[in-house]
């Protein structure tokens, strides 16, 4: 079965896995906008780790209402621009369509199910350090795993013919056997590096150099889980120890929030902090620290948007 | 009775109290560092909102042993340099000497009692803006009350005569019933300003004029509150509303471990958090957003002095 491939917001995820799928002979139309007339006369060009390589052939489009029906959507923007979803996905959908979020945080299905009603929608987590240096040039730094799960419909066929497509691409791609899992999982390390980075204007090596910021996350790390656990999803406590142990061995990381913080770009505070806040405060479960992080992110995010 | 003062840092504070008891007749030696010489030559001058005045001829010593024994010490220094109290005090101690500690913090009185055995120790608050400018220089912005009470002794007579000798100088004075109530309640304050105008690079009326940080505020203050009662300091939880809305009416103000920061001296985070957090922590009650904050701190704090 061939799928046709949609990719909503071609930056530097978008543009690494849809590129990675488009060379490995899949058929993949990208939205664009600011650099659809570039990519139109120059096609697309990825620097990875693994290897680089361009695309000049690309199926590249400035609206999504001249874009074909596609199979799989893969949205790939930032959850700041989420509530354009629903207009920008709508002409790429036949009822057997799948949209995966491949975004970080949690309740991004949830929304966009309440807005596209009877839409199939899947979710996805992206291990990757992948940025854009250009124009339709995107360099792929290190990593690339892929979880991707499904979140409202059961017919696993489609997804995990996604997961061989991937595969096939030379992506590491795995199946979620449970999305909100994977989702909780992935905010552990997020949570507190993405926001104490920013705040402390910091990499994550200084963070884990310095004892008391070391601490802290790892009693933010803690908190996450215990909020998860009150959400019904059953990470261990031990989990916050082998982030903290990974994330030492790392080579010195800006976190997503950091760079978008560094280079002007609003912040994704709303769905990796307030809605886990959110879900975790509506069973009961207070997370302090995480909601205090928020707080601050949400003052930054103001005070710097104002100046 | 005639009181002999004692001075220990000739800063901010001390320039302007000291200064003020000088001016009305009163007899006060000064210990300084650095603005030695510059006093010695020039004297000592104070620009105040309530009037501006020099002291042509100061008992200024550069030494704490060259300095006379003293009725009444009051310790004007930041706390980031209270190691050195023993040894700098120790000179100007006779049997009958009390200290002041016009300090923000808790635990300063139990520290400097279990390295001075035996001295009459005493505790005070400032609420003041105040700010040395140059050598022998001290700028009088607003307020100037002062409260103090006394920590290990029992006769009232000194402290009450303290008192008359600050107001009879023009500053507004009252004695602590409880010493230890009137440090937290100052705290509540202290806290929650102190720390995230500096984790925030910001002022408090950027802090109250944002919704998320004007709640995190009143959320850390009514932390202090539950610590405090859990200390066995019955602070009310109106208070904190009541603070917010103090600060609201206030002008803009940067509080004085933003200065420090600013201005590359040490913050006193040992006082102002880590004592607190600990004395709560003691009583089984954590302070989850004062740690928090703390934590940040010492994080910023040691940073900033690698770079």
């Amino acid at each position: 079965m061939a799928i046709k491939y949609g990719v909503i917001g071609t930056g530097a995820l978008g543009g690494f896995y849809g590129g990675m799928l488009a060379r490995a002979g899949q058929e993949v139309h990208f939205l664009f906008r600011s650099d659809f007339e570039h990519v139109r006369k120059n096609g697309l060009q990825v620097d990875s780790v693994n290897g680089d390589f361009q695309l000049t052939e690309v199926n590249a489009y400035l609206n999504s209402q001249d874009m074909p029906k596609c199979d799989v959507i893969l949205v790939c923007m930032k959850t700041t621009g989420n509530h354009l979803l629903p207009a920008l996905i709508k002409p790429l959908l036949h009822p057997k369509s799948v949209i995966v979020l491949l975004q970080n945080g949690l309740g991004l299905e949830e929304d966009l199910a309440s807005q596209l009603t009877g839409a199939n929608i899947a979710g996805g987590l992206a291990f990757i350090c992948s940025s854009k240096v250009g124009p339709g040039h995107i360099h792929h730094l290190d990593f690339g795993k892929l979880i991707i799960g499904s979140h409202n419909f059961d017919d696993q066929e489609i997804l995990n013919q996604v997961v061989l497509d991937f595969q096939s691409a030379g992506i590491q791609t795995d199946l979620a056997a449970d999305l909100r899992y994977a989702r909780w999982q992935k905010l552990v390390w997020n949570i507190p590096f993405n926001g104490m980075t920013v705040i402390l204007n910091s990499t994550t090596n200084q963070l884990m150099a310095n004892e008391y910021s070391r601490q802290l996350v790892l009693e933010m790390m803690l908190e996450v889980i215990h909020g998860a656990n009150h959400c019904g999803v059953p990470l261990q406590e031990s989990l916050a120890q082998q982030m903290i142990d990974m994330t030492i061995k790392m080579k010195p990381y800006a976190p997503s929030m950091k760079l978008d913080y560094d280079f002007m770009r609003p912040m994704e505070i709303a769905y990796i902090y307030s809605k886990p806040v959110q879900a975790a405060m509506e069973t009961g479960f207070v997370m302090n620290k995480v909601s205090m992080l928020e707080k601050q992110l949400q003052f930054i995010e103001a005070h710097r948007l104002d100046k």
